[in-house]
């Protein structure tokens, strides 16, 4: 007999009744029915229901085990009375009578439970990271976590993508994000980086003539705590091809994140063909570039319909500023002055003066709006928009570059309140066309608005004739019920047109080749036109396993003040490592 | 048409013939036939050659391009005629006749060629590596590196395994090297730590409850340069299960090992079932933990034929000290004056005072020993090593702890010259019983021979009773080819056993504490028996590549001072970065 374990704690059915078998675990709960001792003994596999009566010889070693310790039980498989059968559970017909008991390991007094799942204080939490994870939840999300990359790296596999590791020691990169740096023993004053993402790497990979990389990255930035990120480091699904389109990342790559979602969605419904959204047309339908397409809400512009109105606020906008456009958020079934009240506050809440409003009753529209425009335009509104009594719709004013954000959150706001999302699918798709560059208010000059690498579309003819501030990348992201899940670009691998593009941007070919070195070199000999995208494996499996908060699909998260508190990190060093390093500490005066 | 390509370069085959196809990759090579141009076009997956006659619309374009163009070509595949087709070429039967050339992507004068594999200095191949990885040997092995880690994936997975992803920012682990530190911004005055290996976290996701963990770890030490080493950055599979003793661990891993080797072997003999030497037969046998099995010598001890004898220098040795002993290495084929002396003088090199040998001819020994102990006693070692007329023994004398390092690499430098070593085959074995302790000279104290954290033979009774020289661990390596490629234990889970084994070697609890605090922490909170193991994976690509240096199978790796010359890291940062992490630079005094 094996020393530990002839059988997992999940393998036991009525087909082994009879047998005598041996099972190691964790106690995760013991039980006194009258004199009957009952564990619930627990491993990765499962449960299995031992019982020990006075007459057993393990009954003294079984009445002194507690929760969480480590026991082998030896003993006998016995089906359990129909009244005694616990259908919930896959070894719930059958329980283990204790033969012979052996602790393994014992447990001092626990901080926290693993039975059951109550709220414990996140320090704690973390601090027994050990214990945490044996709970049921938890435990689920971080073996589904690794079956999500597991899929992952297949299904690329299977894609003809050939995985690589780049270096984590590397150079401070410029994703324009703070480094996480590495002081150099062997060169005093200098530093290593962690690299924020494989980029320069990947692309280097295209022109070292490898032809479809991908890679699970740990990915490394030194930013403020975000309730959103995972402090320190992250994971992302990196990949890069060469010799393709756009439409070649697409169908590369789409069929790879959909299958996963289809597998691990458990039944809820994965949009089959992700549309293609165009960056400028998901700001006007949804005041985002990562609508939650959950929610049906869909805006649209009924600027016409406030010109020359008797609605003077939009009206008087409208005359003094031909960028003035006025944008509806049609609200199905919040036709209440309740609804549209508790929407206005929430808005002022939010900093805006308020939010304009008609609901629909009684064939008519009603709200001070209704009352200003008149019945006509106010029925045109009601016509365009599809939406009858009982039904409200919201107005957004002034330069769309302004509100379309606020526009957004009201639009997902109403959507939520109204129980129009339904939460149980997921809403993909890709959002296309990124404009090159915006508008830096602050330094009051063109700048990129997202990668600098970045292929524009039309190449150096666009840069060279178009107004910058309409130019279209070749750079797209995939969004899930309103997270960015991936982002990607065909890559600017024409050292002309590079040059060309950071002009415009103002910046020198010394730019390049300060900050981009590497990269910019390679171009300079042969570099093959290739393109790829970076997807957020810690969001995905977040989306995938329901979970709240990026630190219940990690295995040991930092805190949000970037505290690992079960290893202790960061911590003091010694004197000698300092020394060694050519560094002294500079502490901030307290 | 796809806008790059209808076929990759790899792909064109006589079936094509009379197709109109497009290609685009780097020019490998041109060639000025008499007026026909010829262009070898390369890409990841094969070569083409494209030709074109003056009559060819794109004549003028093929006559511009130079090496490592990268260039799209539209034309007709042709058959090429019997004498000019290269059936070393999977292509080698067609040839494509140009129409159409587009220029995608020039180069400059090229810093080293592509076509062939002349050496070049390592520090132009490490700053244009794009370009060196175009080669054929570096892009080969380079691809083979990811078959082999995406084989050994599939390997763990199918063997029930899952991968877990642990931090990268971490503390200072106690592995014993110097550690990378990355000072804190968040926390002044504090660091992070890249992990050297796993270990802790291994432990603590079994003691979480996981049962079968693996990771494609990185892992990161600050050591002086090594030539075996790559500096900073290395891989290794990362191995730890739950509820097993040492048989379980070996019945595991052993088949994904060996299977990995036999997959990527290349018809080349890989160990059927993989012997199990204890620590101290290798030793004895072959004067090393890591022993080269391919070589056929086997060493045995022979004191007894000197106990006594005419050579006084060693009959000496073996009265004065009972420690003494005499060992022989055996070298068939060996048995000539000229080999003898040029390893006696090797010998000398080694820093050793000579190296004693009888050699055979005539059906009797010659050399100064056979002469001193005689024909009795040189006929009784000739006949105890199976050795004859042509053959030689050379002797190594003294206390066996200190020779039997030089014992080893004798043993391994006469199978070499004597070419016995068989080169073209992978001899893999598993070293078992390490000793848990050892004698540290210099603190005169007893001290962890390995790992701090393996389970001592015999548990608490042997630590209590037994002399700790003599213990052993249930601590074990695989070794192929004279390399240690993997290295792994049963860990102690117990504490008090911990505790124990920690006493002899002169550390207190604080110790645990202090420098183990997570895991010492974990073992009182319910830890399952378990144990792994850890296989270096640069190593085991560089063994199946048959490549000399770890660089030839790393995709970007640093140069022996630990530089990146392609990235230029290490590098100078901002005084602005220095402020931000609370540090200041402090360098020696020049």
């Amino acid at each position: 007999m094996h020393r530990y374990r002839t059988h997992s704690c999940g393998e036991l059915r009525e087909a082994n009744v009879g047998e005598t078998v041996r099972l190691s675990g964790w106690v995760h709960r013991v039980r006194d029915h009258g004199g009957l001792l009952f564990i619930d003994l627990r491993d990765h596999f499962g449960l299995t229901q031992c019982v020990a009566d006075p007459d057993s010889p393990a009954f003294a070693a079984v009445e002194e085990v507690r929760a969480e310790w480590v026991v082998r039980i030896d003993g006998e498989v016995k089906l359990r009375t129909d009244e005694t059968v616990n259908p919930g559970l896959p070894t719930g017909h059958v329980e283990l009578f204790v033969r012979e008991l052996e602790v393994l390991g014992r447990s001092r007094e626990l901080p926290m439970p693993v039975f059951g799942e109550p709220d414990y204080p996140e320090d704690t939490r973390l601090r027994y990271r050990f214990i945490d994870l044996r709970r049921e939840t938890l435990h689920r999300n971080i073996v589904r976590r690794g079956e999500i990359i597991s899929s992952m790296r297949r299904r690329m596999v299977e894609s003809g993508f050939m995985e690589f590791q780049t270096p984590i020691l590397t150079a401070s990169s410029p994703e324009g994000a703070r480094d996480f740096l590495v002081p150099s023993r062997l060169h005093p004053g200098s530093f290593y980086a962690l690299p924020q993402a494989p980029q320069q790497f990947k692309q280097l990979i295209m022109m070292s003539g490898f032809d479809r990389y991908f890679q699970i990255a740990p990915c490394f930035r030194d930013e403020d705590p975000r309730a959103d990120r995972l402090p320190g480091e992250f994971y992302q699904l990196d990949v890069e091809m060469s010799f393709v389109e756009q439409e070649d990342v697409f169908s590369a790559t789409e069929p790879v994140i959909r299958g996963l979602f289809e597998e691990f969605a458990q039944g809820r419904p994965v949009t089959e063909t992700m549309p293609r959204i165009p960056y400028a047309e998901a700001i006007r339908k949804y005041g985002s570039d990562k609508p939650d397409l959950r929610n049906p809400i869909v805006m649209s512009e009924v600027t016409e319909q406030f010109a020359g109105s008797g609605f003077k606020v939009f009206a008087g906008m409208i005359e003094a500023d031909p960028k003035t456009e006025v944008w509806a958020i049609p609200a199905k079934g919040g036709g209440s002055r309740a609804f549209c009240d508790r929407m206005n506050s929430w808005a002022q809440g939010e900093g805006q003066p308020g939010l304009g409003y008609i609901f629909f009753r009684d064939g008519e529209g009603a709200g001070p709006i209704a009352k200003n425009i008149g019945p006509e335009r106010t029925a045109a509104i009601r016509d365009g928009l599809g939406l009858g009594d009982g039904d409200a719709v919201f107005f957004v004013a002034g330069d769309p570059r302004k509100f379309a954000d606020f526009a957004g959150k009201a639009r997902q706001k109403a959507g939520e309140d109204l129980g129009l999302v339904d939460e149980d699918r997921f809403e993909l798709a890709w959002i296309v066309d990124f404009p090159m560059y915006e508008w830096d208010e602050e330094e009051e000059k063109v700048d990129f608005s997202h990668n600098p690498f970045s292929m524009p579309q039309g190449g150096l003819e666009a840069l060279e004739n178009g107004n910058p501030l309409d130019l279209k990348a070749y750079q797209y992201d995939i969004v899930c019920n309103g997270y960015e899940i991936a982002s990607g670009a065909i890559r600017n691998h024409e050292p002309e047109i590079m040059k060309r593009a950071f002009a415009i941007a103002g910046y020198g070919e010394t730019v390049l080749e300060e900050r981009f070195g590497a990269l910019y070199r390679a171009f300079q000999y042969g570099a093959p036109p290739h393109g790829g995208m970076a997807a957020g494996i810690d969001r995905i499996v977040m989306l995938l396993c329901g979970a709240k908060n990026l630190r219940e699909v990690t295995l040991f998260p930092m805190n949000q003040q970037a505290e690992d508190l079960l290893m202790g990190a960061p911590s003091e060093v010694s004197a000698k490592q300092l020394r060694e390093l050519s560094i002294r500490l500079s502490l901030p005066e307290s």
